[in-house]
């Protein structure tokens, strides 16, 4: 998957894009200060498809065979992912301008749960065509799946929660980020390969 | 063929660019409904390059070795492809403005043709100087020819049926995705490497 | 740590983006050479991105397991490292319109401090949790940590001493690059991997 | 040197983002012709820049060891390659507006010659200091050094003549593309790695 690992590196790096200098040089500082709401938004959602690289990771090392329809799903994944940057730059306007708060806070939440809905989606497919390792426990393939679950209707929430406050879905989602990078009970360092 | 990967991966991830945020968010929900020809777009370049992706895996899995002549036409198939997003980007323009809406299918669909031409370019001379795998059952080398081969007639009426119906032009290259992305009769799932 | 490569090889490439052709091609040679600090600007950063890439190698080499909070601090370490084509676009644009330089140095100078900071952290963290090769050198490994701690002040003294004279802040930091560019001291050529 | 390739593969998919869409769409294929200047530019740049990954390398295939110095050394030389697509900009704009012809392509040659520069300070510094494999082929290292000073002294001559008459230099690095992907006499095909 160094395709997959490519286009979530590529996507990282290219969100600083969105942000451009101050015109006025005058009172630059003025200028980096208002800027606030591009370094949050860009902080987000790099933590973001920082913890969705480590997960598809996770997902891919329990998938021993992928058949062309696997292969779409993640497609369509990595389409998704590739598309947050334009997501993030249309939430980061809006908090600057302070126009168009709630839509692009729904808009940049609903990006963020349709990639959840992808990464599911490749998840279940694969669950259900056997195409995952011999070895793996069902326990553990449970709670791979119920983790997954949970991120998609915890982002649902955030577009929910963000249509009625905006300020309040960007921190549904922020804690997202913090709950997802937590370590998991019981999880142990892994060799580097 | 490391480097063909990034190429994709790259040419890929850099589609999104293309696409900018509304510059009025006083009316943003408007703005970003505006934009469909550009997500249109997007999606359809990023499912095509991403079966060129697998199809160039496909190639070069059968390719035991490469001279300075499969090189070069695979750097000409690349140019072709990092090129797309800019044909992308005068379709999504034309379309948005309603301006030059035939002129922009036909760019559009020859660039998808050049790509398929350059494809068909590195498999005929591959197949003529005898730098296929030994093993090759050239039934399935046949095979492998006449799906790049109809790619190639696929795209080119693309070409001609948008420059008479702008229209036709794009639902032809999207029902070749459709197309090309359906698995195979008889393909089974392959090991993950 | 495919992944970190693929964002330093990214951030790095994408810093000539910053620099804009000269508007005026009436007189492009003037134009081109008015544009000396985005070069400057270009080549100090790259060449500390190429350190920083240098040794995040060291470092990872001696790193034998990778837990959930390494992943994230590396994270973060990614995360200053992509926002500095930011910072250095600040920079040449200041020195380039003359105002705002004591500002866009100590800015400047700021992220390229936080890189050491979160790289530190990373160090920091790996050797109390004795995530460490069992193999290494107490010696070797509080030397290493010694030469990221030096990094650490040197970048905070370029900050300092460029709020109080922006030239000065950038010489401290190019010099930076000139010192962790030189070989050290009893190091032999390795063997390409 | 992974990361050298990575670099290679982004500046080459950089360079299209160079290339605007015509902002005029009710004229949309005089504009599309009106930038063949910048389709030129973009075929000579990605071309040699594929004739650089390629020759770099045969290159490293030849160094066993890479100390400090080398490294810094490709460094460089990645620092120039990434700087290709400012060049390749200036060299467009100034053919399509006609303006500044002469100080575009000188600029746009002594980018490609510092490119050259670099590669042979890179492959003499390996070879004064014994870093090349030991079962080398005197006559294939002296071979490949005079291949690699062949187009120092070419790429210098396009500055020259394009000072002269610039499209005489265009021309001239075209040539050096073509030349140099042509198949060197003996060379086999090599098996892909």
């Amino acid at each position: 998957m160094a395709f997959s690992d490519a286009v979530f590196a590529i996507t990282i790096t290219l969100l600083v894009l969105e942000i451009r200098p101050p015109a006025d040089e005058g009172n630059l500082l003025h200028g980096l200060l208002a800027l606030w709401p591009s370094y949050l938004a860009y902080a987000v959602t790099f933590l973001f498809i920082g913890q969705v690289w480590v997960n598809h990771h996770v997902m891919f090392d329990q998938i021993r065979a992928a058949d062309r329809l696997v292969l779409l799903l993640n497609t369509l994944l990595l389409m998704v992912v590739a598309f947050l940057p334009f997501a993030t730059s249309v939430l980061a306007g809006a908090l600057r301008s302070g126009d168009g708060q709630r839509t692009a806070v729904v808009f940049y939440a609903i990006a963020f749960d349709v990639t959840a809905l992808t990464f599911n989606a490749v998840w279940q497919y694969a669950c259900r065509h056997r195409l995952l390792r011999d070895d793996l426990d069902p326990a553990a393939m449970t709670a791979i799946g119920k983790r997954f679950q949970l991120a998609l209707a915890w982002l649902a929430a955030g577009a929910l929660l963000g249509a009625a406050l905006p300020v309040l879905g960007v921190a549904v989602i922020a804690a997202f980020n913090v709950a997802y990078w937590l370590p998991i009970e019981g999880e142990s360092p892994r060799a580097r390969s």
